[in-house]
């Protein structure tokens, strides 16, 4: 299994002055995620929950939407010049019945035959693709409660305070409570870690949930909130224009530049409540 | 063409109070750049340089090395609902002898069949396709000068002051004078279009420059840069494993954690010197 950080020799320049010293650095290496034996992406990740992030990669891209889906993951038997194995090629079985997914499956989202391409084809695919609509989930996230959830997330990742150089990704009850974390040297792959583990879980939908992501809120990280069930994505950082676009088409919640007690509410505010709810109990999950 | 930026109404919450105000978010569109009418892969980038953006994606992919290559690039007639163009895809026409790639153009760097795929063979095929060497490059970057690229680039941005939602990325001479400086959403699309920049410009190789970055350097971004000649990478943030690996293997200098006088360098410490260069001639780029 390849190692989550990577030792280095560097050197520290600080006050003008330079100091030889030991570093340690995210470890990033390619994985290729084959279907039934064929090749179908190649993705730059953190070696780790590598079983995760094909699960969760295929549920984004609308392949499955439950583990009965998958009829077995393994690693590859590798062939690095002493013929250990690199723990870099996964192979997803289907479960039988199941429909393999064409080739260019990350083009999905991005371009239909409608308009060329454009920012709208680009929503109207996550909506004919996405097997859960969150726009009926009666989920509420008070504002004391939001605020929280940086220094939580921040708190749960082991690697960031040694390397700096990773995104993390976070599940969050609306009490927040942490479900689960996960961390990546890109912010897709953390996602999709977070959203296999959830499928493996058999947690999927994530009804009622928060994905807080430590960077950017990007039109791919909304439309994986969306494809999870998820109800609210939440950034540290700014979202994108496509991003606000699609969760206000799909009823998804988006708060943005969320730092400590303030924050920006981009789409579904009816999620959000500056007070901590009463004691009236929230209406069923739809 | 598209906006660069885009108002929205949104909810602002500081101090347990909320506001409703407009709000500056960064533009993000797809763009389907095409080659000789054939779809060859699509981007999600802010709008704007796109033509530099799509010279830079087939330099970086090791399809060109010179401006002569590209017979044309034009906008493709749109198809939105009213018949206008969404200035959203792009055709290249390579010039007559210049051999069209293959599809999956993005593997290149990623997986070869020599092991399968691991991070070995994706700094193997980096050296492969790269026309240029960078191992040559005599450039020299004085500390004091490294120190000031940060707020350099940050003053160039146009736009990150407005959305905070912008990558940008930077080209520097060893003293510090600015030659170009593009910004996407996507960090790999402003080096992209950086490089494009270039070749249009008829400067590529180009040996002696500084490329600085607002985020990470990933393996990603070493590439583009070693595939441009460019010798050193400089970041703000931190670098990962691999493309520590891929400047170490190839030559290529890299510098992060690049925040006022304080920096570290991973790879390439021959060309950061502590101070200022004296009257000496440098040596001739090699």
């Amino acid at each position: 299994m390849g190692r989550v950080t990577v030792r280095e020799r560097i050197l520290r320049i600080r006050d003008g002055a330079a100091q030889e010293r030991a570093d340690t650095l995210v470890a990033e290496e390619p994985l290729e995620i084959r279907m039934n034996g064929r090749a179908l992406t190649v993705t730059m990740r953190t070696p780790g929950h590598d079983f995760d992030l094909a699960a969760g990669f295929l549920v984004s891209e609308g392949v499955i939407t439950g583990a009965d889906q998958i009829s077995t993951i393994r690693y590859c038997a590798g062939a690095t010049d002493d013929g250990s194995n690199t723990y870099n090629v996964l192979d997803v079985a289907l479960a039988p019945g199941v429909a393999v997914p064409e080739a260019s499956l990350e083009r999905n989202f991005y371009t239909t035959s409608s308009c060329g391409v454009c920012g709208k084809a680009s929503l109207e695919a996550v909506s004919t693709v996405a097997h859960w609509s969150v726009a009926g989930d009666e989920a509420n996230f008070a504002v004391p409660v939001l605020s929280q959830l940086p220094d939580r997330l921040r708190e749960a990742q082991r690697v960031f305070d040694r390397t700096g150089g990773l995104h993390a990704a976070g599940l969050f009850t609306p009490e927040g409570e942490l479900l689960a974390v996960r961390e990546d040297v890109g912010r897709h792959n953390a996602v999709d870690k977070l959203v296999g583990w959830a499928l493996r879980e058999h947690r999927l939908p994530l009804r009622g949930s928060a994905l807080m992501v430590s960077g950017r809120a990007s039109f791919e990280l909304a439309q994986k909130a969306l494809m999870a069930g998820i109800p609210m994505l939440a950034a540290v950082s700014a979202p994108s224009s496509l991003a606000v676009e699609l969760a206000a088409d799909s009823g998804l919640s988006l708060v943005g530049f969320l730092r400590g007690a303030s924050m920006n509410v981009y789409a579904g505010r009816q999620r959000v409540t500056l007070e901590t709810a009463s004691a009236t109990p929230m209406a069923a999950p739809g």
